[in-house]
């Protein structure tokens, strides 16, 4: 029962089938490799953008420090939400790699609206030299809580990032599980919908560590691919990171995968839906439930061993009906009869 | 036949092995999975430094630039041979990292003499607010040329640096390489001849992608993994890269793959010692040979398909017998039969 | 009528004279003129603080951006209000002299109260590698809204900050009107009240040019030294510095100029308190307004010449009653005669 | 006898005149002033460059490091001479600036040749990530041993820059001391040789501190001014900045004052020529002298209370006769007969 993180999940086979069958001879290094240019022309063609560059990077974090330092100057601010994973969990790699851009955060939660959006840039102060210049924009899909913007939403946001003349970044590190929940293409969830660059995630569903970077200007790649080599992030053997992401894409595995990650999470949401002391705290939307427990269900759970984020506590002490918050996510090699256990668990 | 770095050549299958076994079911991330802290010991063990902090990147240049960043200050300026790899090879790494560190370039080609380090140390003006500080010095163990320091010479150099209270930082991008033309123990080339800190390498001996970086004095162990997490250097699935580092250092594979490589080195080098117009640049002691050979010798070896760097040129055009130089570098997994066809075709 | 800024209106005489009378044949440079050695006696006495480290820079936005960067680490988040200089007015200069820290707003105007900071410290993950690691607290006194933290309130924020182990800066740009506005010493208001390092303006409050920075703590010294040196901020002809400061120190200057500022504060706030239509937004406690006049008041304000930032709009439309912010600040050099005619044209 | 630096001498008294007159009421802050507009025109005139940005700050070193670090990429290298005062003076204030450029070090001592240069910047690898990229040439006029640059030779070099599509900076801290050594314009030594960014002195020659940046391509202005304003180097009584460089322009006062020490510096090296035991280290062509003495006749000159810098040394002891370096800079305010007093003492 690990509902911790999609990223505690194994490798799909084939991905290890991939690293074994680039593991022949001898290869050119830093990228140069053949199945690099193969798969950069699968990746144009998946978004229907004939001139994107793209580039491999092995973290989440990786892809969307150097994505940003490549859009933002140092005296700019992102905008992005109060949850968004490059303000929370990223150690500062934003700041650290845009030599020092703020953060300015947008609504109070996972998600930002056209509005609160324009307020924020509007309230910069575009041209006063004494603050912080409108940045780029960065979005997450899906979103920190598991929730979802519509073609329409993020089609919005970016046209208040375009009136102010400032790109839009999406983090991607679920863009799959995004993708077919909202069962449109690539195209239409990028820059058809006014994104300029994507951090297109592989790890969290089902790498072993691969990211794309992708700009849809390839004015970009050039000093992409600077900021990637001095940030030590361009492999030497470049052919395990190629090799991953083309078989991520082959099959349509990352759709596959995608899929079963987020049948998980209905089946899961489903299950806890039902249970009356259950509460979400975000409706579930791919494979993240936000959910509170009572305390007793808590403890149940723990002690027969599952693991997921408790967001609060203490778990021992307390009412036994007080509801505490949860985070669980459901990778794509979880089980059904797992889901089906832990809910069993919870009810009692 | 090619022998244009051993960052070209493939994976140990028992690296890819390992990676295999090492997809089972759910781990806990960063670096939390069991086999980091068995891997921990196990090398604390193999140093013979029972406290010393261990840390896994996935490139060389991120091991480098972590390290010289938590031992350096950014006005400080770090002490190493122009042909350092921090120096010539890594976009400015060193730099970005350590906040404007500056390099301070001792001697003349790949090593130094502790008389040059102690002049360039005592020219730096310790005290002197105008001017760079001294700080953290960085040799290089099998050095850029192919060339090795002898334990006492590497310890007149930490001897140097200890004089004026600096730390030294190894460079072991091939340090399995040097220790086995060494026959030394790990100890020996490193903490008992006064290293503070090592890149150890794993890539360019037949690993996917995998450093680690070792700190004898562990009060540094807290700073490197924020100065990794920030850097998006922390794998989310890092359990990939302690399998390779375990697999790497189990069963003596380290040592089997850099005695095959350096015997690889020594027939090459055998070979080309017996051809008239073959001169040597430096002395061949491991896996790299640099030495000229005429045009019309590396005009026949590029026609038969042999990938190596030619250091100069142009190679079409100019008198047949102009010697030019060359890099070579012997990957743990060429054959024998290669080495022997690239000198047959040398020796014309 | 200029209300715009203490930093709009001249030096004093004795500055002036003070830089004139230092321009006397050769001297040596970067602070080794015995004014600075005379300075540093007489600061120290004055804060008390026989140890203490006495440096100067030219611009507020360098004491405290210099200052910050010696207290913290890149990877670390400094304490301050969503209103404070180093957040709103000074285009990310900690986030550059840092290195990247970020800044966590704590409260929701001017002002922190222990329970906020605390909550805030504790919710940063301390020890987490994933975010930002707790940093610096730093307060301002006089507040950006012209407010004052009690001795009270800066030992219970700095006993906060001391149970967490962080240290505390004081953004004391507006240093002597505070001090004279709670008639305490140099001494209680700072270490005594558990500050560690000191923004001690002098250019808002008379001179042309100077700030000192203060750690009560000499271990920094060396640090901020290499720091200001690197940043450009160490003087040449620092004996221009030191005159200022020396002069604005001597014969009670810079308080007595701060309790003229203040004394302009109070007859303006006095004069606006009695007009039916002013709404005070903080409490007028030094030498800054805050408050609203209605939009026929400014109307008439600004046909009559008078400079202050309206922090609202426009001007020019909308219904004459309605109410429109505004921070009116009063230089120690402005004539009460000037702020007589203000509150009378703003009476109407 | 103070040849110790031209940052040793006072200001002139028109300097000190003028900042007392714009002590006069109330100002507009950050450059806003009248007397900013009048100069930024008066300089564009001097210039003969209509369209060129004008910034003020009050140190060389920002000069030089904001300058460069708005040319610069921090993945380049900037080409200087190893002994300019942005690599040997500055505590790596370019490094920091940029971001973690590096500086490539042209020739051997204090001016580099248009061959070195090329050669320098071919062999960069321009477009190879793997190494630094080529960047800014940074040139000093006068040089850092009191040599020039002629108008030939400026061009020579900017025509190297330009051929690989490189920006030229010059630092001019001794801007006018060559300008009126070598009896050309403005725009000749500058954009009309090539130059696309100069850092014009005033300290070293007459004013309390202030330098202008000048871009004579005007779209660097807007990124310098934000890079001034968060390094904390935008002042807010600047008009205390622009009267300095008023005055130093108004009446050809830079000139005079230029004049005067160059003749100075003539004078020095005439007597010093005349004496036998007195051997040059370079041509001095401007108010700065490098030559050696032997040993008695710097003891004595020490025992007579001359400042100046030893280069060498013991000064105490060693054979009388060895000759020992020194540096000796002339400020517009030496007199004849300190100069001559200091030849009698050195001719014994």
């Amino acid at each position: 029962m690990n509902f911790a993180s999609d990223n505690s999940g194994p490798a799909h086979e084939q991905i290890i089938a991939a690293i074994a069958a680039a593991n022949a001879g001898f290869s050119p290094s830093y990228g140069a490799e053949d199945a690099m240019s193969e798969l950069r022309a699968h990746m144009r063609a998946l978004f229907e953008a004939p001139a994107a560059s793209i580039h491999l990077v092995a973290t989440g974090t990786a892809a969307n420090a150097l994505a940003l330092a490549t859009l933002a100057q140092p005296w700019q601010t992102i905008y992005c939400t109060p949850l968004a994973h490059i303000n929370c969990d990223e150690c500062q790699a934003p700041e650290f790699y845009t030599g020092g851009s703020k953060l300015t955060l947008v609504g109070t939660d996972d998600k930002m609206t056209p509005d609160a959006l324009d307020r924020a840039i509007s309230a910069a102060g575009h041209g006063n030299v004494h603050v912080a210049q409108p940045g780029p924009v960065s979005l997450t899909q899906v979103t920190e809580m598991g929730r979802l913007y519509t073609l329409d939403e993020l089609q919005a946001l970016s046209g208040v990032a375009a009136a102010h003349g400032l790109p839009v970044h999406l983090d991607g590190a679920r863009f799959a599980n995004a993708l077919v929940a909202l069962g449109c293409s690539p195209a239409e969830m990028t820059w058809k919908a006014g994104i300029d660059a994507v951090s297109f995630g592989g790890t969290k569903n089902g790498c072993i560590g691969v990211e794309a970077v992708i700009f849809f200007n390839p004015e970009a790649a050039w000093e992409f691919e600077l900021r990637r080599k001095r940030a030590a992030h361009l492999f030497s053997k470049h052919r395990f990171l190629s090799a991953q992401m083309g078989a991520y894409l082959a099959d349509d595995l990352w759709l596959t995968s995608a899929r079963a990650a987020n049948a998980h999470g209905a089946r899961l949401a489903q299950g806890l839906g039902a249970l009356p002391d259950c509460h979400f705290l975000a409706e579930p939307q791919a494979n993240m439930i936000f959910a509170t427990l009572p305390r007793a269900a808590h403890q149940r759970l723990h002690a027969a061993g599952a693991r997921y984020h408790l967001n609060g506590g203490p778990l021992e002490t307390g009412p036994e009906d007080e509801p505490l918050p949860m985070r669980l996510v459901c990778d794509w090699s979880i089980e059904d009869s797992e889901i089906d256990r832990f809910i069993g668990i919870a009810q009692g």
